[in-house]
């Protein structure tokens, strides 16, 4: 079953085409995350009047609830979500890293204290494949160790080098015909780690390849320069994962180093505080300006939300406290991040891409980047205070 | 413009079509609630998709919030609120009830304490209609005392005296040409003051006739008593709108009564906490007998619920706390109350109401009386709390 094609190159940006049982799919792709099997405060009708391709849940929340037994009874992930186009599923790494406090490693995976119940479970390399065949994921990712960014090199050494073991032990089982295992390069902000990494995972021959182990609270300058380093060493017919990112101008940056998939709770969490995505920049429709205003998020969208609802009423919504507030917002902001990709896309196929970079960049005020690490720091600690007052 | 057709009788029960500047509206009807201008946790596209034909929005907590001066901007609660059909507002009424401990009565109105911020208000007959000719309402009330089941007569005649005199000034009030006022009949739980009141209601001639001041924690049998003793002596030719009141049984016993409107929190509230409706009666689909049941909430639904996700899932939703939960529970209710009254339409059209009531009522497990009336007064003891710890 052939996986991935790559249509065309534009610089380092490359537009491609994945194909899975659950439909083909554009790449560059972003996908939204279902951590829990819903993509928080929105439906599969959203999701689909969204154009979303693929969405992202997680094996590690999957596992604790609602189990193995419940997955097994309904015949898998899609049919429990009413979702039929494509699933990937992390595979509880990143919960390793987030929810340190509550795992010991182990030589074959991890031990966790349940952050639901205090009940303590194995996680090994093995659960983790054998839980993905039973969701019935599309595109399956092996467990690894995520290093955190003030570790020191022998620290993320000796985790990578574990995490190369499981993998290469994951790579040997069983998984359904249909699905696709990734390999995960990890390493760190280190490059000669990154390029043994990388060059294991080859030896071990994936259909596609993530890079893991970065957005963990590193400067951007430092993402960028590790993303570029790894890409260029990935095999050029092979899709590239980068996992865990998702602002707009981080999105544009790292496609232009030749990265297709993306995925990231960014746009869903800011947008239940209100925060928005417009071409200039983002705004947070709670801000008083707003509540007069009786146009669209945005005049030129094609959302549900801005074909329906004005800000005033939205800002409104946010203030009243009504559900549906975090609905339409989180509508907005995938809506514009799966339409940016679609454009962008659209620009490779014309290799007019570098040119759209430059003016999308030129007109977007980025959130600055003290912004930016501090909300990831604060988000990430607010994952680590799961049951840490509980057990 | 003609605004009620009685189209047919079948006993007491009623079909007809209330014709608005909106749409004709097929009765008998149910009106979800949109307190504070969104139906809780469902957007207008769920409501067009349960085939809703009319909504009801709330003048006390519009005026509070977004306010006259943002309605006035945005040209009206239709656009406000994205929804082109129809709107029924009540006017405050049932606030000076639940919220007694926040407010006055004066000789024209309320004396309201905010219970978002504290701040004092008036709020007199001339206020509630002024603001609901600015919403745009299709279906507008005016300002009423809503007696509680434990006062004695006097003191209920003379709130109702007091209702008269407003309800009877604020009928002089202009309203937009194509808007509609109720008269409202309060008078407790005495049939000599309902009968006075519906006398003084018909001499000022309106276009429907609301009965307020029910389902406020007396027994059931007396709200039937009252609800069939005061349909019986409304004129044959106006909708009558029984305030409140929204639970399956409820609504087809009134019905057979000879009412035509209804709206209530009921449905879209206990779906909240994951109580659905059945043919048979109500399920808890957080019960943990659901945890593994792959099939829809109802096999015969046409919800989008139903057409979209299993119990397993939903229970799952329940679970994990993901807002969704409170999405498809809200549109299953709904879609349940909405289509039922529906076919009893067709059956009244057919003459066959009666067998269908019986049928129904033999199999649908009501929520035991004690049940009903102890959520009731739970839900009134949760609004009379608003505001109460604050100021």
């Amino acid at each position: 079953m052939k996986f991935f094609e790559l249509n065309f190159k534009d610089g380092d940006a490359r537009a491609g085409t994945l194909y899975t049982s659950h439909g083909a799919i554009d790449t560059p792709v972003f996908m939204p995350v279902a951590t829990q099997g819903s993509v928080k405060a929105i439906g599969v009708d959203d999701l689909n009047r969204i154009g979303s391709q693929i969405v992202l849940a997680n094996t590690y929340h999957l596992y604790l609830r609602p189990g193995h037994e419940v997955i097994e009874k309904i015949s898998g992930l899609h049919k429990f979500m009413g979702w039929n186009k494509a699933i990937l599923t992390d595979s509880g790494g990143f919960q390793g890293f987030s929810l340190a406090h509550l795992r010991t490693v182990t030589k074959d995976g991890f031990i966790f204290k349940s952050h639901i119940d205090g009940s303590i479970f194995r996680f090994n390399y093995e659960d983790v494949i054998k839980f993905q065949t039973l969701l019935g994921s599309d595109i399956i990712m092996p467990l690894d160790i995520c290093s955190s960014s003030n570790q020191n090199k022998s620290q993320v050494e000796e985790s990578m080098i574990l995490t190369n073991e499981w993998i290469s032990k994951a790579r040997k089982l069983n998984i359904n015909s249909d699905q696709f295992m990734f390999g995960i390069v990890q390493g760190g902000m280190y490059e000669d780690l990154r390029k043994s990494c990388v060059e294991q995972m080859i030896d071990l021959s994936f259909p596609g390849y993530a890079i893991g182990g970065l957005s963990v609270g590193e400067d951007i300058d430092v993402m960028y320069r590790i993303v570029d380093y790894t890409a260029n060493i990935l095999p050029l017919n092979s899709p590239r994962y980068l996992m865990g990112v998702g602002s707009p101008e981080n999105l544009i940056e790292c496609i232009s180093k030749g990265i297709d998939m993306f995925d990231c709770v960014l746009p869903t969490r800011i947008a239940r505080n209100g925060s928005l995505f417009l071409d200039s920049g983002r705004i947070n429709i709670t801000n008083a300006t707003f509540k007069f205003d009786d146009n669209p998020i945005d005049l030129s969208c094609n959302c549900f939300t801005c074909a329906h609802y004005s800000k005033a009423y939205i800002h409104h919504l946010f203030k009243a406290k009504e559900f549906l507030a975090y609905r339409l917002a989180s509508i907005h902001n995938l809506y514009f991040i799966v339409n940016l990709l679609r454009e962008i896309r659209k620009t490779i196929l014309m290799g007019e891409f570098n040119n759209f970079k430059k003016e999308f960049l030129s007109r977007y005020n980025s959130a600055d980047r003290l912004t930016q690490v501090t909300q990831k720091k604060m988000w990430i600690e607010s994952q680590e205070r799961k049951g840490r007052d509980k057990f």
